[in-house]
Order: C-alpha cells, then sequence, then structure tokens
C-alpha cells in the first residue's frame, strides 16, 4: 500500500492574459495541504495532462462552450492518472482513470466526475489523451459526421500533423478514394505527412503557398483547425455544396486583431457549409469512434504520435512545463499530441 | 386567334459592371426578328418578369451555381407569360407559363423550359413570381430544411421586409412560440413588419442599431439576406447549435470592398452553423412548400406585397424599367417582391 500525499502543487490561474500569448504571469503555483477524503471521493495522483489549443480560449471571460476558468482556480486540463487513495465504490488504488484533472499533482473530487480506462495488451496510457482521447473523437466525428465525408472526395487539413490534424489526415487517407491535401508549417512536419500517403502537401510558410494553393482546386471537405487566411483561401475554392468543419482557430485564438474573412458568400453560391462542433456531445457514441479508431491502428493505417514535455532534471513534477505546452501548440512545434508529464518519474506508470 | 408577332425587343449585357451597381453601360436594347417556330417550339409574350438580388450575381464571370450571363446573351430573369404561338405539344395560346424568359418582349424556345401554371380562383398570375414563385420556395426551404426552425426558438430575419424575408418572417411569426426579430431599412417598412407581429423590429439604418441589436440577446436562427455587418453581429450572438441560413448577402453584391467577417470563430464555440443553399434544388419538393404557404395565406397569415414596375406612359414595354428595377432592390426600396411589368397594357392579362 503507498503512503497517502499530504501536500500537493498545482498551476491557478493568476491573471487573465491580454490578447496575444499566455505570459509569466498568467498563472501561479501554488502548494496546498490534501484534505481527508469525504464519502464518495477519490484522490488521483495525475500522470499526464493533454495540452489542447482551445485551452487559450478557456482563458477568457467570454461566452463559449465551456465556462472560463477563473481566477484562483486550477488550470483546467483533460488528464489520465491513477487512483492513490478511494472512499468511492468501483475505485481501488492503482486504477487508471481518466478526468478533467487539470493543471496539478493530486486531483481529488467526487468519483463521479472520472471514468476508468483500460489500456489494452501493446497500447499505451497516454493513447487515452490522444488516439482513444479528445483528440481522437474530435477527429472521428468531425470528419464524419460534421463532413459527411464520401469516397472520392477531395479533402484538405489544416493543422494536419496536429493532435486532430494528424488523425484526421489517416482517416481521410484511408477512406476510399479520396484525395488528401494536407497543410502544416515546418518541412519537417511536411515530410512526415508525406511519408503517411497524402497526396499533396504544402507548408503554409513556404512564400509560394498561395500560389500552390490555388492549384489544389476545388474542395469537397476542409477539416479546419487554423481559421484566418487559410480558411478565406479555401472558401474560394469551395465545390458545391462542400462542408468546411469547424473544428479550431488556432490561428486566430493568441491573434492582437483576427484575420478578416471576405469570402463568405460563397457559401450561398456553393450550397455550402460551415459548421462548428465540440466532440464532447458525441460522448454517447464514443465507443463507435474508439473501435473504428483502433481497427485502423491495427491495420497500420494510423501512426499516431505524442510530443511529450517531462519534468525537467531536478524538479519534482512536470508543471514548470504546462505554458510551455501551450507555447510549443501556438508556435505548431508539435508533431502530433502535445501531453506534459506532471507527475514525477519515480511515481510514473509505463508510457 | 392573335397575331404572331414579328419582331421583339430586348436587353442584352452590353458591358460586365465592375464591383458596384450596373451602370447605363450595362445592357443595351436589341430589336429582332422573331425566327419561324420549330417543331417543339413554343413562343410566349412576356407579362412580367422577376427582379432578384441575386441577378448582379449573373453579371460577374466568375463561378457560382449558375453560369454568368454572356456579353451579347439576354438578361436572364424567371417571368411569367402567356403562350402566343406554339409547335409543342400541351402547351396552346393564352396557356400561363413560367420560366426563364428574360428581359425581352418574347421569349421563343423549346417547349421542355417552361412550366405550365394555373392561377386558383382569387389568386393573382404574379403570385406564381412571389409567393409561390422562387422567393415562396427559397424562404420555405431555407428557414425549414436549412434553418430547422423549432417551436420556441428566437428567429432573426435581416431584408425582412425583401421578397424572401417578408415570407420567412411570416413564417416565423406563425411557427409555436417564435420570438420574431425582423431589420429592414426604412420607418415605413418597420412600421409594416410591426403590424404583422414580429416582438422586434429594428432599422439597421438607425444609429442605435448596434446598441437595440445587442438587447436582442442570443439567437437561434437567423435568416441572412444581406450579410456583411448584420452577419458579423450576429454571430457574435449566437445560442448552442445556432443555425445561419445564407440566403442572400444583398450588402456585398455591390460592395467595392467586402465586409470583412471576424466573429466566425463562434461557430466553434457555439457548435453553431451557417449553410448556403439554393431552393431550386429543392424543385422536387415545390408543392409541399405551396401548399404549405397557401395554407398561411388562407388563414390570413401571410400577407404578401408586390413593388410593381410598368411600362412608362408612352412606352411600348416595361424593358426600360429594368435597370431600375435592379437599383430598387439594392437599394432596399421595395416591400415584398420587386416585379417589372414586360408587356404593354393592351396586351397583359390579369393581374
Amino acid at each position: 500500500m503507498s503512503l497517502i500525499p499530504t501536500d500537493s502543487q498545482r498551476l491557478v490561474l493568476h491573471k487573465r492574459p491580454e490578447r496575444g500569448p499566455v505570459t509569466d504571469e498568467t498563472f501561479s503555483l501554488e502548494s496546498i495541504s490534501i484534505p481527508d477524503l469525504k464519502d464518495g471521493e477519490v484522490l488521483v495522483r495525475v500522470e499526464y495532462v493533454s495540452i489542447d489549443a482551445t485551452m487559450r480560449n478557456w482563458l477568457n471571460p467570454t461566452r463559449s462552450y465551456m465556462r472560463p476558468v477563473e481566477i484562483g482556480e486550477v488550470m483546467r486540463a483533460g488528464g489520465i492518472g491513477r487512483v492513490v487513495a478511494s472512499r468511492a465504490k468501483g475505485f481501488v488504488e492503482n486504477d487508471l482513470v481518466f478526468g478533467t484533472l487539470g493543471w496539478q499533482e493530486y486531483w481529488l473530487g467526487p468519483a463521479k466526475h472520472l471514468e476508468h480506462r483500460q489500456t489494452p495488451r501493446g497500447g499505451k496510457d497516454i493513447d487515452h489523451l490522444g488516439l482513444f482521447g479528445i483528440s481522437g473523437m474530435t477527429a472521428y466525428f468531425g470528419i464524419f459526421d460534421i463532413g459527411r465525408l464520401k469516397d472520392g472526395e477531395k479533402v484538405v487539413i489544416s493543422g494536419a500533423a496536429g493532435s486532430v490534424g494528424l488523425i484526421v489526415t489517416q482517416i481521410a487517407i484511408a477512406h476510399p478514394k479520396c484525395t488528401v491535401i494536407a497543410i502544416a508549417g515546418t518541412p519537417d512536419k511536411c515530410a512526415e505527412l508525406e511519408k503517411l500517403g497524402c497526396h499533396t502537401v504544402l507548408n503554409y510558410r513556404d512564400p509560394n503557398f498561395r500560389k500552390a494553393f490555388k492549384k489544389v482546386g476545388l474542395i469537397d471537405v476542409y477539416f479546419d483547425n487554423v481559421g484566418g487566411e487559410i480558411l478565406d483561401m479555401v472558401l474560394a475554392q469551395l465545390n458545391p455544396h462542400a462542408r468546411i468543419v469547424c473544428c479550431g482557430a488556432i490561428s486566430q485564438y493568441n491573434a492582437k486583431t483576427p484575420y478578416p474573412l471576405t469570402n463568405t458568400p460563397s457559401l450561398i453560391a456553393m450550397k455550402a457549409s460551415m459548421t462548428g462542433f465540440i466532440a464532447f456531445e458525441y460522448a454517447a457514441r464514443y465507443s463507435e469512434a474508439t473501435t473504428y479508431l483502433a481497427e485502423l491502428q491495427s491495420k497500420g493505417s494510423i501512426k499516431y504520435e505524442y510530443h511529450l514535455l517531462e519534468p525537467r532534471q531536478g524538479e519534482r513534477n512536470g508543471l514548470g512545463r504546462c505554458t510551455e505546452g501551450m507555447e510549443v501548440v501556438y508556435q505548431g512545434k508539435n508533431y502530433g499530441k502535445t501531453l506534459v508529464k506532471i507527475s514525477g518519474n519515480q511515481q510514473s506508470s509505463k508510457l
């Protein structure tokens, strides 16, 4: 039996960032005493937290699909961890759980906020935050339910080397007769995407990008992770009945001034749609997505990667790398899913 | 038996307008000899043509839902008319027909391009171009198929006094428990819309419009006839799962520079959609819409109006008023559907 820890470090929202990136002042590190567990509660050691582009939105005091994180509140983040103590039925020490665990060493709360996770033989715990986590769910329901992808269509994916994009891209490649155009921001990412079998890979930082994009021609489905200028370019190249899947707008979340779109009237002429969605709303159908993705993975049609930030040498946890994780995502330094390992090495379960 | 006319006047596209409104140079008047009818052809005296905001788009040499009108080609327009001669089965003199008759005195072509129309007792021929024409079809399929209007929702309609908007507004008022906000551009139009029973009527030219619009609160369905600034304001006030019906963008068709939208990322946060459509695609279901609209009309729930431009005194037809008709629409001088009466008074059927 492990000892129950007595204190926990955590990052709370200290000062909302203005338009633009988070700063050193945005979060502050706190240490708290862990209270005794009440009936129905579980104490979880946080092992990995997911870093997602949308987290920047949670820091704005504006109406969105979730309430903003409040000043003084632990920064919200999806995570996986291990139960270290439980006064709740069905949860025992060392259980692997998924939940909104936040940027903290230990999560304490009612068991109803946790979900059990099982890692299949040969699988990785962190896949519960990636391929089979919210990224995989977002990719699957986005491309099929919102994008209504059909055989033989031309699909463009922006942010194609990102946590969601990398899955969407490989779903599209595996889909019968589709032509897949992936957009990313570095030569390395582009090289990886080419290896996966994309028909065209474009680097949006390339000076000839606009010209190259025109050659892509008319588009049936655009899976948009970035918004802004690329979205406006796509709007000018829609096929009739095209679907734009509005998944993210990472180019806009930190922008000092939003990019002005001018081509939306083409939605009318092309009888096309732009539709936003949040994967949480498909929770009742997650197993459908998981089954599909696991099958693609087992066939070798999905290769998924993680950009992992581990605790710095000499630090007791990975909290010191969380804001860095957000920078990684916003600067597009990640290939695949960005995660921060919170728990120190001596505590971690197998990857 | 009427005499078969020997010549016909028509307006052809002479010079494409640059960005901005049509000019005196855009169209030119021609007179042609009417050729002999071939087998399967019908000659139609054009009585009324429909003036629609979308016509401006047909003059641009750009890809759209229809090919552009070519230089030298008769300006495209939906119209109704009477058969004056026929070598086609099923078409006889004086039949009322609907088709893309164009800005001309006489239409000659294969019968397959025409549809018979019957005006019910007490009805008006021109309703085939308005309430039961493409405006009615656009309103019905837009609000129900694209907008998926549900009981109790808050609906905003821009261009609410226009050909389509006036129908949508009254459908929404008649729909159970909906809150209907109508936007128009003159005090007179606003007064008429208030009489119809809108819950709120806003004049977008009013200096307090922005402030008043904020008070409208969160929106479930936006039926967009105008695009531009009002669309961007709506995007900032969406309820979760809101639907924006992209019907028209009249504020943009003549604009020298397009209005830059900045609020589209809210589509993601609100899981909302913007969807374009063209009513032609619902042709197989027109009778469903006609039945619905006729029932609302018979209950007194739809009052429809026409802004009619007739031939000027001393002119043999109404062609001289066609470009004026377009100006009427773009300057928002019409309440309801704008039509030009092409045939001279001596030739016309009853309104």
